[in-house]
């Protein structure tokens, strides 16, 4: 049972979590900085049932959506609006389930209150207010809004993970004429025409790039957002977009890649990459409120609380299981 | 002497030109679609003499700047403001000097003169206008607007060519805290200083980006503007880019560079590329024009028209000739 560390922290009786692929990673010695026995898990909901005497936003019995950062909200970068690059001296930045316990418990204890957690929007489900907490906003704020994606845009999204297929939900807010999902498994491909792809393309199959180029009306594309993470994924961005084009990075990359930068200078282009800063929560649960997106179709499996590592089991098997985002819960 | 080919056309008498880096590059062969016997120049000043039946803008006597792409000014992508990448069927693009005659020379045709041409204010000198043909606007839009130079940022400026110190110049006008020229000549250095750049660093030595990161308040650069176009200072500028910072890419490049995307994701950063479309160039010519900017300390040889050849020696030994832009002039 966690108890209060500071006076700007809250403790939560967490009522539903997910497991993200750091989780694996995690799970897979990739983190060793974790410490052993961490509880790990950073997208949460629960209800507040202590409050820190500095929290002055929430009450007990507030029900929160927990996303993966905490920050101080008063420094430099808190100020700007990057409050995942919390420059504060406090818990900050990604530490839930990561240096110290996260949120696949049945309580825990979230830093900065104040600054950190959402109020859920009362009548919104568990199922769809979690996906607000890391996957839609990683989508919509990182890929979409970076890549300014505009009305009667063409756009790419390379990944079919929850992050590829979140941006084909929140790109369609932007009203583009077309969008195209690039990626492996075929049952998430089916998902992304549901979601409202236009097009989808198996990058498994030899020829993905041109075969994407083909489907785009001026040859190429608007945007392209980049949901991997690997080097052939970006690198195939560069060359799908177009003059005056814009390639927006989401994926977690561990390698340089080679920029074709000889035959981009001169077409206008521009690459933007980021780290959530989550200010677009607010907005994207009253989307869901509203029945304006609609995304908890990108949960595929419900496990409760006690039953977590067969989440994760089934998580890490997705090929298999067919597993796109998985739902803990009481 | 020229003749109009089109209804768009005009006829200037040629009062003022200068040699770019490119038309060396065309007598060393680099550009081999250049046909032979071709007259170069691609930055030129003159009075027109003669006007084609559909020229609206200008009339015979009218003094002009003639930057170095012609657009139709009716195209999607003229509409949209990028005249370079002008998508019409007529003469557009960089063909002035490169696929047609340019303007080292007593006459020019120039097409599509009413969208492709700047009328010169008066009072302002040959030698001041004719820097905002190319290198200012070049520095400016792709370098400084691109880059989003902000009050109080900390600007690193890599090349101390024309267009490297006239980035200096212009990203004054914004207000930064700090402009650091990175260049190889002691002379051209000396110049930045005398434009305004705070400090210079000899990227001749080694250890330049080390050199560089000491003299940035935070470590590194809000903005860094790359006006060289080679691997190694395209991956200098990323390596000096900090959290929340952009690289502008103004310079040619004619291979990939590395993209440490696995440091730059989690980093907030913008890379931008660009061509020139001369958008800028009337405020340029009335910044001129009102004393707020001065460049033409950038000009250190004067030629006249018929001595062209000696501009292009005196150019293309710069190192020893201590040349930075070159002017020719009746």
């Amino acid at each position: 049972m966690p108890t209060l560390s500071n006076p700007e922290d809250v403790i939560v009786q967490i009522e539903a979590a997910t497991v993200c692929g750091t989780d694996l990673h995690i799970t897979q010695g990739v983190h060793p900085e974790v410490p052993l026995g961490t509880i790990l898990g950073h997208e949460g909901i629960g209800t507040i049932i202590e409050t820190g005497a500095n929290v002055k936003k929430f009450r007990i019995g507030d029900r929160v959506l927990i996303p993966p950062t905490t920050s101080c909200g008063t420094c430099e970068n808190c100020a700007k609006g990057y409050p995942a690059h919390c420059s504060g001296s406090g818990e900050n930045g990604w530490l839930l389930g990561h240096t110290i316990d996260g949120v696949q418990a049945e309580y825990a204890r979230i830093p900065y209150a104040d600054n950190s957690l959402y109020a859920i929007p009362e009548g919104l489900s568990n199922e769809d207010a979690i996906l607000a907490a890391d996957v839609l906003p990683s989508a919509f704020e990182i890929g979409v809004v970076n890549g300014r994606v505009s009305d009667g845009d063409t756009v790419v999204i390379i990944g079919d993970g929850p992050i590829g297929l979140s941006a084909v939900i929140t790109a369609r807010l932007k009203n583009p004429a077309s969008v195209i999902l690039v990626g492996i498994e075929d049952f998430r491909l089916e998902t992304a025409i549901m979601l409202g792809a236009d097009h989808v393309v198996d990058s498994a199959r030899p020829g993905w790039v041109e075969a994407v180029r083909k489907l785009c009306p001026k040859g190429g594309a608007d945007v392209v957002i980049e949901a991997v993470g690997k080097k052939e994924t970006l690198e195939g961005a560069f060359a799908l977009v177009n003059t005056f084009g814009r390639v927006a990075n989401i994926g977690v990359h561990t390698s340089p890649v080679s920029l074709p930068i000889e035959s981009m200078w001169i077409k206008n282009l521009t690459l933007t990459t980021g780290m959530l800063s989550c200010r677009c929560v607010p907005t994207l649960l009253d989307l869901q409120s509203k029945g304006e997106i609609r995304a908890s179709s990108l949960i595929t499996h419900r496990f409760k609380l006690f039953d977590t590592v067969r989440a994760y089991e089934t998580f890490s098997s997705a090929s298999t299981s067919k597993a796109t985002k998985v739902f803990i819960g009481r």
